[in-house]
């Protein structure tokens, strides 16, 4: 079976190409619209407390796991777009935070690496 | 073998375990990360055109890959958090989405749901 | 004296002429750049509490002055080139703002007007 | 008559002692509703081309002068808790872009500073 984000990266392909949407899917245009719909996730949650955020009421966990969708959608595109392979991008950078945040150094703190 | 998607959450989980980083992953705070990370993968498209955008000098390709793999890093986690099924969510958009765009009615155009 | 917001919209001006800067202040151009100033004035912040929020270090506080300003300054030049009086329309946006959070409803909450 | 910046932040004061909402206005929280109406305020600019920013419909400009409003007030609600002035914050970082970008290396150009 294919894996997942090739799977969605082909429906998003077949989704445009039926619309004639390439035309308007530059990675700049995606880009912008990935950031609106980050801002749009970040709404719901923008006057609850981190304990809050723990316990969506129920409608508002519907709009988000769209808001969720929506993000993941536009950063499938985008990569596909720039032709960047987004597993292995995810895991390098993985790879790259464990250097920058070693463990002893980073237990139990929020600093950032610059700060540790 | 694992899907991709399930393989970064063990990853991200067993990360943010390892450093006690779970007490500040709270919905609320990944939200707000993930923001902050979408408008820096939006920086370095900010003055370019449409085409200036589809062939990015190198280091700024680099650049971009990094707030790609961030950007889904938090993605993960944050629906992590809030159990919801990311790849669920995603075809349940983009089937949501073919009903608010039939193709016929959204062929080559870029106007949204309610304007057409 | 003239007001502050007219002496920042004319050195802004003035700032672009003399760069030939006109030709990449479309709308959309300074619309993108102010999106991703604010998310680099909320970046300080991501990982505080409401009340570490409250006493930022001197060196984060520098930084946020200059994000402040930056959000601005971006903010002025987009609403001249809109032709958009910014004072105006912010006084009317406070009116509007009264008559959906009345004192009486809204006091001490910090929910929505459509959920009042 | 006292300045524009001055007015709108004692009507903000006033607005929100009124409703008691001085318990949510962490500069935290002001951060992140700013960073969400920025993107607000970029949603309507996100299709369209540079030209098309330059020629919105009736119905957008409404749009858009409200939310250059609501990224104004949070603006000025922010920098009061934080006690910054924001006009002078604003001339300070003329000064330093016009440091940043020398007219005879910049004009034309919409490179970063870092770049020229």
């Amino acid at each position: 079976m294919t894996d997942s984000l090739i799977r969605l990266r082909d429906a998003l392909r077949e989704f445009a190409a039926a619309r004639e949407w390439e035309q308007f899917h530059s990675p700049r245009n995606l880009a912008t619209a990935l950031a609106v719909e980050a801002a749009e996730l970040l709404e719901p949650f923008q006057w609850l407390t981190d304990e809050g955020s723990r316990n969506l009421p129920p409608d508002k966990r519907v709009a988000v796991e769209h808001e969720l969708a929506d993000v993941l959608l536009y950063l499938i595109r985008l990569a596909d777009k720039l032709e960047v392979d987004l597993e292995r991008a995810a895991h390098a950078k993985i790879a790259l935070n464990g250097e920058k945040y070693p463990v002893e150094k980073s237990r139990g703190s929020s600093r950032k690496y610059d700060e540790i």
